[in-house]
Parts: C-alpha cells; sequence; structure tokens
C-alpha cells in the first residue's frame, strides 16, 4: 500500500529494528526478561532517562493501564483530557481493568492546564468521591499540540504540591522532544514526570513500548502488575531488542523529526486552500484541517485517513517515520485539486 | 546461549518467521487488523479448523483471558485441572480480568475427567454459588501428557450435554496433535471444542497467539473483548503473518514433531539412570523426572532448567522446535553422568 | 437532633415502618427471601408496577449497581448527566463493580436531554470506544428537578429507537411521581423505563431500595448479581416488609407529597430575600439557593445543611417526609434574618 | 413459622435489638456515621476489642470482602480452606471485587493449620503466581468447630512471621468466644488476629456486621473501600445501635451460649440413633449429623434443614440464639422416630 496520512502506525518498522530483531533470534535465551538483549535495552534507558525503573509491554494500552495501576489505589482516579486517548481510545480497558474513574476535562487543544486541574480538586476526604491521584497528559496531545517544557513542569509542580502524580501517555513522547529540541530525559523525567509511557510503536518499530518509573515508588513489584495485566511476554528479547534499537544512534530522533517535518511540509503546502482551515498549531506529526466535507471525500478516494469529528468536518492527517516529502507534495496536491475543484463548483455563475 | 531444556519458550523464531515478518514489512497497511496479512491468515485459520471467528493476539494469557471472557457471564465460573497454566502461571489475570471463579481440581497426570468435572457440579441454581460454565483443559496438558482423541470428545460431550462450554488452552496444541498423528481441526472442533486458544509462540513464532472460535455465538464482539483486554495490536500485520507462516507448509507440524521427537529421544536415554524416574508419560515435549537433588544439582550448573516440585525432587526439562539430537544427547550425557556419580558416592563401601 | 435540611437521609422511619418490622419479627423465617413476607412485598410491587422482576437490596449505590450490572455487558458503557448520583456520589462503585465507563454530560438543570444524548453516540461499531448501551437518569434530577413525563418517555423512545435502554435512579422516584401526580407506574415503566432503582430510605424506610426489572430480560439472572454485589440480606423479611409498608396505604405519597410541600413551603418563604437566588426550578422537595456567603454561615452556625457548589455559593436544602411547616418556618426565619442582617452590614451607609 | 434448624438466619432479631432501633428512631441525625449511636457502637468496640478501627457494613459477604480489600494489594492472594465462606457461598463476590484469587486448601474439619498454609507458600517473589498475604479461617468453621486460642495464635504467629495478615471470618464469633470461655478480644486481637469481620445478624441481629481492624495499617482509608463496595448505609445509626445492643449486657454472649447449649443438647440426644453419625465435632451451635437418606427425608417432611454433603447422606442442623430446650426436644424426637423407623424397615425379617 503507499503511504497513507491516516495513522502513524499504518508505517513499518524502520529497517534498523528488524535488523536488531534478526540479531537477536540467535539461539537459545532465558524468557520472561532474564536476558542478555532485555538487560541491554534496561541500561539503555537509564543511561538516557536516568535511575530509572523500566517494564516493556506490547502496546499503548498495555503501557498507559500498568501505568495507572501502578499509581493508583483502588479509590482514586485519573484526572485527563477529555480527548485522552485512555479516555476515548482504549475501548474502556483502563476502567476494566483499573475499576478507577477517569475525570475528563474539556480543553481547547487537547491539553490539561493547571487551572482546569484545580477546578476538579473537590470532595478530597470525602468518601463518596473519588479521589484524584494522578494527572494523565498525553505528550504529544492527541490534537497534535505539544505541551511546552514549561507547560509540563508547571503540572508536574502543582500536581506534587498537592499530593498528586504526573502520568504522560508518550505514545509520541518522541515527537515531542524532537519538536521541543530536547533530549528525552529532558522532556519528561527532568520537568517532574512521575510515570511515562514510552512509545515506540508508532516511532519505527513492529510493535513494543515501555512503562518507565521516575518515580521509584510507583515502580514498585510493577513485574506483578505486568503479568497481571496480561503485558509479559515470554520471549522478551524481541520486544527489548527493539526499544534499544530506537534508543541507539538516536533512531528515535531521526524517526520523529522526519515525522515532524513532513506534517510542517503537508500544513504548510494546505494552509490557506479555499475552504481549509488548520484547526490546531501543527507542532509535531499531526494536522488537524476542517474543509468542505464533498473536497474530504474527493481526497478519500484515492487516500486513507480518518475524519476526526464528523459534525464539524474535521480530519487529521498523521506523518510516520517513513513519510517522505514525495508522500506529502503528492497528498497536498490532491487536497489542493479538490479544494479549489469544490470552491469553484460551490462558486456563483 | 546455547540450547536449553527449561522452556520451549526459551527457543528463538523459525527463519521462515523472520522472513514472512521481513516480506511484510513493506510499506504502509491499514492498523488494527483491516489488512491484507491479517484476512490470509484469518483465511488460513479457516481452511485448516472450519468455520470458525479467530482472533490474533499478544501471549497465551491474553489468549486465555480473551477466550474466557467471551465465555462467562460475570456469576459463572470455570472448572480446570489444579495444574492449569490459567490457575497457577498467570500471576491472577483470569481473577482480575475476568472476577470470575477458578474452581480447581487435582489431577493424577494434568488431565481432567468426566468424573471430577461432575463431582464439582454442585449448587447448581444456588445464587450462593458460583456457576460452572466452561470447563478448560490444556492440550498437551501442563505435565506433558496428551488427552487421547476420546478424552477430548468424552470431556466435550460431557460438557454440552450439562450446558458447559469446552475450551482448550492449546498453548502446545501443535505438540499435541503431531502426537496425535491428526491435523490441528482433528485435534479440536471436530471433536467439540467450543473455544481454542491457538499457541504460536513456544511453536516456532517470535510472540503471536490466536483465539479460535469454533463456537461462533461464543465468539459475538470479541473484538470488544480484545481491545478491552489490553490484546490488540496496532501494527497488526506483523501478529498475523507470523501465524500465517506457521499455518503454512506445515510449520507448526514440523516444528511440534521435533521437539516431541527429541523428548521421547531423551526420555529413552535418560530412563532407568540410577535414581532417576520418568513421573509422567511422555507424550509431547516434555519430560518430567524425579531425580536426587544432588544429580540435579550437578546438571543444573552447566545446563539451564526448572523444578517444577522441589519438595519431591521433580524436574521438567522441555524440548522446543530448534532443540537437535546433539543437544539431547550431550544433555542427557550430562544427566547421564551425575546421576552415575552420585549413586556411586552414595552407596555403601 | 431538631429536624434539619441537611439529606433526606437525615430523617428517621416512619412509625408505620418501624411497627412492620416488629410484627415481621416473630418466629423463624427462611432466609434469603424464601420468606412470606419477601412474596408479599413482591406481590405490592407487581400488583402496582406492573408484571416486573424486583430484586430488594441495602442501599441506593447497591441498587443503581445491581442495576445496570443487569443492563451492560462488559464493553458497554452508560450515558449519564455529570450531576448523576453514579457518577458523582457512590465513590467510583459502578467503574470498579462493572469495570465500565460513565459517559458523563453536563446539564443545564440536572436532566438529560435527547439531543445531549445523540451527541454521544459517536463511534458506534468501533472496538477502540465504548459502546454505549444504557441511558441513567435520575428522576428527580439530583438537582431536584422533575423529568415530565413527556421528557421521560421522550427519551425512552430515543433510547428504545436507538438500540439503548433507559435506567432511572429513582432514590426520589416517590417524590416525582407526587409532584407529578401519577402512580408509580405512569411516572416510570408506563413511559417506556427498562430498570428503575425504586428509592425507600430516603422517604422514610429504616433502610432498603429495589430493583425494579420492567425489561424482564434484564431482569435475568439477577439474583447472582445481587449475590455478587454483596447486596443479599440474610434476613430478607426485614427489607421486604419496609418495601412492602411504603407501598401499602399510598404511605410513599404521603410522605413523598410532604416532602414536597414542604419544599415549596420554604422556596416561597426565602424567594427574594435580599442577595438569595433559587438557583433550579423547586418541583419536588429540594431548594437549591445561591446566598452569600457570610449569610449561609450564620444559618450554618445553628442548622445543618451541605454546600452544593462552594465556590458559587450555592447550598442545597433537602425537605424530608418528617418536615413539619413549623421547621421549615423555624429555618426560613432562620436564612431571613442572616440574609437581611448581612444586606444590612454590606449596604453603604 | 415454628423454630428450624435450617440456618441461625431464620431467626429473627432479639427484643433488645428492636429495642434500641425504635430508641434511636428520634427525630434527625446525621447521615452515613457522623451520628451519637454511631460513636457510641465504636466506643463499645474499642472498650471490648482494644484500640481498634471498626466499620460497619450490611452483610456478612460485605463485611469479608471489605476486610480482604483492606488487607490486599492486587496481585495478592489468600489462603483459605475449602470450606470458607468466601470460597463456596459468596457467590463469587471475592473475586469479582477483589479480582484477587482464594488458594483453597482442603481440611478435615473445617480447620486450616500452619502447615497446610506452609504447603501453599510457594513461587514467593515468581511475578507468574499470585502471592499470598492473607490466611483467612472462619472462627467458628463451617463445619461447626472451633480453633482452639493455641490453634489461632499458633496461625497467628506463623503467619506474622511469613509476612503474612490473619483474617478471621467471624460470622459466628460471638458462639466461638462463647464455646472457648473468653472475651471477643481475647478470643481475637489478644491472639495475633489482624483484621476480624465480626457477625452480628446470625447472632440476634435484624442485619448489621462490622469489620473490626486490629492492625490499624489494614484500617486505612477503609470508609472509602466501604463505599466502593456498596457497603455504606445512609441511615447508619440503625446499623450501629443494633451492635451497639449486642455489645451491652453480654448480649453477644447470652444469645451465643444459648445457640450452642443447643447444638450441645441436640447432639447428645441424637448420637448413637441407628444409622446416624455425628460427622464433626460439635463445640458451637451446629451439629452435621450422616444418615439414612430415607430418614433425612422424613425429618425433612415437617422440618427444614440442609444438606451439607448430599452425596455423603451429611446434613446440618444450625442452632440459633431463639432455640429452646423444647425445640430441640421435638426436633430429636422427629429424627429418633425417622431413624429407628428406617433402621426397622431396613432389618431383615
Amino acid at each position: 500500500m503507499q503511504h497513507q496520512f491516516a495513522s502513524d502506525n499504518y508505517a513499518g518498522a524502520h529497517p534498523a529494528v528488524l535488523q536488531a530483531i534478526a540479531e537477536a533470534n540467535n539461539g537459545h535465551a532465558a524468557s520472561y526478561g532474564d536476558d542478555e538483549w532485555t538487560a541491554r535495552a534496561v541500561a539503555r534507558f537509564r543511561e538516557q532517562l536516568g535511575n530509572v525503573e523500566v517494564s516493556f509491554v506490547f502496546n499503548g494500552t498495555g503501557a498507559n493501564v500498568v501505568a495507572l495501576a501502578q499509581m493508583l489505589r483502588p479509590h482514586e482516579a485519573v484526572i485527563c483530557p477529555e480527548s485522552a486517548h485512555i479516555n476515548v481510545d482504549e475501548g474502556g480497558a483502563p476502567e476494566r481493568f483499573l475499576g478507577s474513574k477517569l475525570i475528563d476535562v474539556p480543553t481547547a487543544d487537547g491539553k490539561l492546564t493547571r487551572e482546569a486541574v484545580e477546578a476538579r480538586l473537590t470532595g478530597l476526604g470525602d468518601e463518596h468521591r473519588v479521589q484524584p491521584r494522578v494527572v494523565s497528559v498525553s505528550q504529544t496531545s492527541e490534537l497534535g499540540t505539544v505541551y511546552s517544557l514549561d507547560d509540563v513542569s508547571d503540572l508536574a509542580d502543582f500536581c506534587h504540591g498537592h499530593g498528586l502524580l504526573l502520568h504522560v501517555d508518550g505514545a509520541r513522547i518522541g515527537n515531542a522532544a524532537a519538536a521541543l529540541g530536547v533530549s528525552l530525559r529532558e522532556a519528561t523525567g527532568d520537568l517532574g514526570v512521575d510515570v511515562l509511557s514510552f512509545g515506540g510503536t508508532k516511532n519505527g518499530l513492529l510493535g513494543a513500548e515501555a512503562v518507565v518509573f521516575f518515580d521509584r515508588a510507583c515502580g514498585h513489584g510493577h513485574r506483578y502488575t505486568r503479568k497481571r495485566s496480561m503485558q509479559l511476554g515470554s520471549k522478551m528479547r524481541f520486544l527489548a531488542v527493539q526499544l534499544e534499537a530506537l534508543l541507539t544512534d538516536e533512531l528515535w530522533l531521526r524517526n520523529a523529526a522526519q515525522a515532524n517535518a513532513m506534517a510542517t511540509r503537508l500544513a504548510a503546502a494546505v494552509d490557506g486552500l479555499p475552504g481549509l482551515t488548520i484547526e490546531y498549531p501543527v507542532q509535531a506529526n499531526a494536522v488537524f484541517a476542517r474543509l468542505h466535507r464533498a473536497a474530504a471525500q474527493r481526497v478519500l478516494e484515492r487516500h486513507r485517513f480518518y475524519y476526526w469529528d464528523e459534525r464539524r468536518g474535521v480530519v487529521r492527517w498523521m506523518c510516520s517515520w517513513d513519510t517522505t516529502a514525495a508522500d506529502v507534495d503528492e497528498f497536498a496536491a490532491a487536497v489542493r485539486e479538490a479544494t479549489i475543484e469544490v470552491a469553484r463548483e460551490a462558486a456563483p455563475r
């Protein structure tokens, strides 16, 4: 299939990742993480993220649920943006597995603010109310925006000042760090993030994610939680080696920077087209555009992407690690053609 | 690491599996299973297992939990052998995710009988008692034994005559079918199995399992259950293609038959050694042996394996798809040497 | 303690209820509902509410959770007002026990509309999204307003036209029926309500509630759910006899009508006081008022009640079955005095 | 209904309990436990059981689940006798609410031993295994036997020496203390019990139980757990006052001693009847007898009781606080008549 703008998980794996898997497929290795590849991958995480606990899991929902399970006691709740992946895209897995309430907060641009969190801190100490304990934000946000370094450290400070913990759903943390021009650690632990769901799959892996515990108390007993949440791989080396590859020679950065650059290129190419509005600031690898439904439909005849908000006519275009300038230019041309045609047909004679 | 007899998941992936993954890593593909590789793998399952629903998941615990979640209503329970993987090796994931009781039954050889199930059918219709609904058996059993075709069809008949469903944890279903000399379908659906956890990882995959619903009513809505149980892979093609490879050119059979043959060879080589007893019939790829602790310790100095029952001195030796005759012979020689030495030292002068 | 306006559960039990309990305390009776009192109470429900299944439970949270557990499959969700008791006052019990998401919707006056529900019917058939299945509304609402008969039948029609079920949290259903001037059946089942949490405790009982299944398919197996949710009383006759008393000689109506009348009286007495606004239409037994914090504090020195929204200065005053005109007049006088004093002090000299 | 021997929860409430409820039904009281009756009941518990945390709940299943929820983290498990109420009589509520495994152990007489617990302490630190954390025993046991003081303190010592906590399901703790001739505290906290489900309903209450936390760390946050488990009564005074009555003037002891004495009387009256065997030592208020099915059936024509083990012909006869000598004598006469008749009919001519 040609390159699509539907999702960054339409892309395959980076060749270096497949190469690493092939190299790890060498004889026997102890299962469940007691192997040299896992040890090396953990070391790589500690080298780049600090003195963390880290747990490798299968997918993003798994990473988020394991992370939150480690942070919450049963009567505690999570405050998150209404658009959060845990709130709307995980099929209710968090409620099912955690048995905890997600207190979702509407946002303008997918980003939670200190004020919005504060307004939800009611009923503290009241047994009739769930007790907020975790603030969870996606970085990049689900709307393609990026919290600034100050945004994150402000949120972290607020959390820690109010007995809360900060979780970052970093399914696209690489894209965020690339956009911010900082290291992974500077984008997370250094700002006060307590637990990070570290995304690999969308950034060029076959399929592997990590839960990173900057707050090591949160990490206590994480192996049991991973097992109980069905996220423990037996041939762990094949998950670990993917993540090791991502943290080697800045593959994460090269992949993320490419995806980000392509989104910028796409936004520039379509901005100002008739009837088309860029809906949110394009800060990472996503472009949200509002356009005439008729125009969108024409593009959909040859390209795949998703409506984000069908009623408002907002679509989402994602760039991935393997998106090329040629892919963007071809797609932008299709959008240009469709919007212009639709505008022309709609124009009074 | 040299070949070990610790677990069949110490083995890597068969080269054909890596090759299939590499070939699938070709451009973009729709995520979450809406891709050509998944369609082909599903077709392969239907071709070989009948008109089934099938769902691809990450690991065996996930397969079992998804299977059982589809079979149970909340007040219903599972009857299983005490030694069942769901009962003792899944860290409580079934209870956690299903909220259901596992009624575990002691067995002589890991195999559940019709009589043992019948004895647990008490309190039917009594709201104070959980209501048995599923009988779950491992094929091969956790003790390396294999239910005969009659065993399975008897259990299935009994279940269906009593309003019960039959689940097979087939983490090693390939080894069982190979041992029985029948096709996968003849070993499962044709005997009345309602839902099968189809194992791939232990039989030469990188990591992929399937849930196979012979009873399609049980499969209703399985996609929601898979998502909610954190078992939905985004780049699904990379799971699907592994399973497709396993069902191509009888790779499953070649792998399983090799593992089984090596266990037979190992058992033959060590049977009758001084102080060593083969604990259960060797019918698939596992050898359970009881031997002097001192002898076991000597072997452990150079080889890895696990105690199954430390107090009784029973160890488990697993063969895998890549175990060779040379591996077996070297290992058997180590066992022979250790047992003879220990016997000599223990002998009265 | 003198009569308070803090909550209708500050009131005790109606004497007829205690009398009924004393009469039921006569020798032995079969436990868990297999007794004559339970049979009579069930018959009373069927006589007054139609051909229903009914289950007696301990408290309102229990009633709601049992009701919803019977209506939902695990991947399904509930749409409810943001102010719903299940959403904010049950300590997360629904999420914990059901493992399901509550999709909460902001409302102007505590009442959910067809349009608001419709706007949440997105992602249908998409495994990444929880699937709405139940609409749950409180009648009376948590803000003391009452859905009209048309409101409820419109919601029910909408639900049934969209594959949804309608649950009514009727902790104060008696107050609603009294306000609407209809029978309990006319207020619920006749309008298309599928399952009702029938409130008794707030309407003069010691402590007993019922789950009423108008949709008998929803009631299937409810005994198991009640047991599993820890809501099965052993000496059931003592729960049943309370509910029987409530449905005898229209005790429910007399109690509810008194509470409603007293709220009307209170609202009339305080409306127009300086700086005091009645916040929502007073349609049942609750008065929500906004007043100067200083005035509220003075009243709180001698009377107990709760802030509903501390930041906006909104308080809630509840009347109960035993509130008398004298209680209201004394309380209203205290409010009058406080508001006038505070206004005077605040006035420019 | 005349007095039965089916269950101690066939009995009604002691008159002193109803009287206490009537006295508490006096005007308004703050709800959810912030009232004087609750304060007094808590004080009574502390006076008689030591410096404990205590939580009043609706029923025994609720008490056990709240207790265990406070003692367990999600990956931890409970070791209990196979016959434990939590294991076989609570409809799976523990698994459902706790998500934890109950590791059940066969026993000869319903009593768990230190050795049996020790044998289950395997797989410690292994993420694939649930981690035992709580030992739960019923006192009296479900088979009517009573752990001696040494039995309990031995178990407690063993638990504390192995990082385990001891929970006692004391649905009949009054009967046990009465049988042992000690105070409630001497029967529980003084022996090292960490958390106690304190039974009231079976010992003469309308319906009320308590969770008693001797280990106050276990009690931390118990109010949230009670609410979340649907066990928080709004008109709490009516639960509290029942328990206060039970702890006043040794009502608990008088009730329990009477029930125990009647069981002793019954056992003495039927022991040695033809074909009848007393199955377990009669140490509290239960008699388990094995007798010819035909004889049991004749008695069942006029009296109610339950088969405990239908296949073995074992029945359970329970005495309650209100069982009289006349009740016992009449029942014993019926048993005598039936067994003699059946023996005569069976005798060779």
